[in-house]
């Protein structure tokens, strides 16, 4: 007999030993039918369901050195919880595929589990892992699919925003960029590789904007809340908010036009940076805004350019691409 | 200006552009919501939607040498489809997380397209991709959602095989990993690099091997005739008879007893074969199986063995656990 080893990695276990491990940490199912079988089967009291899916890739969307598997679960899981919450839907399920390098430590799939239980419970409790596939990749790659229920509200599609609504926000608008720039300016080696990050080091306003990179927590239960409060339209902003309110705008045939006084002290940062998973709605001009929400700006008729800036039309960066902005760059 | 490529990579391209020869080919959407917001809406209409993920990875599942464009989304949905399907379930939409290399063309992702469009049409009617995520990464993946409808019937689980059941099968036993040999045996270099499948080459009988490993045909509309049908235990035979038949075994608490003269000319291939996806279900013993099953044994009280054939303990290879079994070889 061998001894087991403390923290082997995934290749030399049987696909079962892993998957045990991880369904160990996910926390007790709420479905119909749970992990186990060919399928889960999840209630959808409404009689619909939404349904989203977004990829975490090792390279472009997060480096070893800066994200701890707690990070990478946490933040795999907020990004579809977000993108449920911008249909005004509260969520319901996650499916997890994940794809693992042979040489991945089982403690660090342990703490990926760990990461999409705690941002479920955190953000949208009630939600958990409710099925997934484990494989082998030479690139750890985490696909999370979310579902959610609209709970007998209308959807709050893209589509919908009308000149004269209030343009609002919930949750951060920049911060996350700003992290990701700390990451790329303090925790890099001479050769720009990545290296561990030293939270000592960091003064709070840093370690915040750094959190909001590897670990956000946007706004979640926001988002029902909106399509309760009469939303006419709403979405997840990852790209940057300039970049997803054209989308918002070019959906809805309007311009929206953001005044730059509410975005804070760095209106630039805040009007390119993406990943902040913050909630973009536009609400009746008539109507108290939602708690949580804050007013950005305001829908206008379609003009010549779908998104203005104080009147005036945006000549900055953007957004953020992954097949323009990616650096290729691994670590 | 200058002149568009005629065959760019998906690198050179934006993902806005991507995407949308994507969409163009995905055909008309189903659903509430469709392609193009933060999520999909879909309909549930009995108030339960059942949902599993699948990815393909290229190396371990597949070789591009082997596989076109249209062969992967085919295979990708359809080992999706037949999850669902094996909960007694209709498929009702896929979502479709794609991470690709930048230097894929633009041809392979929009014939990728089709093929997953031509599975849903082939194999089950009504289900649509409504839904998706686009990244790039070092290794091409597919990881595919499926959901599906139960239409009032109890969703069709491991657990529920009896003794006394019989134990039936629809769909292939061992062809696909017949077909996997071939490929590995016929079309590979000197250096064991795998090249294009030459079909002349292949006898009938061959290339219908072949052809279900890279375009796996299960019978989808068979899951939900099951479940109607009465059946008290279903899956999807993805990792060999053997292997699954002792997953439905140790889930039910019974033995499962294979009658290898029910297995056609080649009893251990078809034990041992990975990939098919065929149905394989427990009955009523009394009832007649629903068309398209055939009687591949019998369900028995739990002996020491999870499963036996034709009475005695199997000894043989038992299926396909990619941590165990996959190469590391690429192509």
């Amino acid at each position: 007999m061998t001894e087991p080893k403390a923290d082997p990695m995934v290749g030399e276990l049987s696909e079962a030993a892993v998957l045990g491990a991880i369904l160990a940490r996910i926390g007790p199912s709420a479905a119909l039918v749970g992990p186990g079988d060919d399928a889960a089967v999840l209630e959808a009291p409404d009689g619909r369901i939404v349904a989203t899916v977004d990829t975490l890739v090792h390279g472009p969307d997060f480096r070893l050195a800066w994200s701890t598997g707690f990070d990478l679960g946490w933040k795999a899981a907020a990004v579809n919880l977000a993108d449920v919450a911008a249909m005004g839907a509260r969520p319901t399920a996650l499916l997890v595929a994940l794809a693992l390098p042979e040489a991945t430590r089982l403690s660090f799939v342990t703490a990926l589990a760990d990461g999409l239980r705690a941002a479920c419970a955190a953000l949208a409790p009630g939600c958990a892992v409710e099925g997934g596939d484990l494989t082998v990749s030479d690139t750890l790659t985490v696909a999370v699919t979310a579902l959610g229920a609209l709970d007998g509200a209308r959807p709050v599609r893209r589509s919908g925003a009308r000149p004269g609504d209030a343009l609002a926000l919930a949750g951060e608008a920049g911060l996350a960029a700003d992290g990701l720039r700390i990451l790329f300016d303090r925790f890099r080696d001479a050769d720009g590789r990545p290296v561990a990050v030293d939270r000592g080091a960091l003064r709070p306003e840093q370690r915040r904007a750094v959190d909001a990179q590897l670990r956000p927590s946007p706004p979640i239960l926001l988002g029902p809340a909106a399509a309760r409060a009469g939303a006419t339209a709403m979405m997840d902003v990852s790209d940057g908010l300039v970049l997803d309110a054209t989308r918002l705008a070019d959906a809805s045939q309007v311009t929206v036009d953001l005044d730059p006084t509410a975005l804070g002290p760095d209106p630039d940062a805040a009007l390119a940076g993406g990943e902040d998973h913050a909630l973009l709605a536009a609400f009746p001009a008539t109507m108290p805004l939602p708690e949580g929400f804050r007013r950005i700006g305001r829908i206008a008729d379609r003009g010549p350019g779908a998104v203005t800036v104080a009147g005036a039309p945006y000549a900055g960066r953007g957004g953020w691409d992954p097949y323009r902005d990616w650096d290729a760059a691994g670590g």
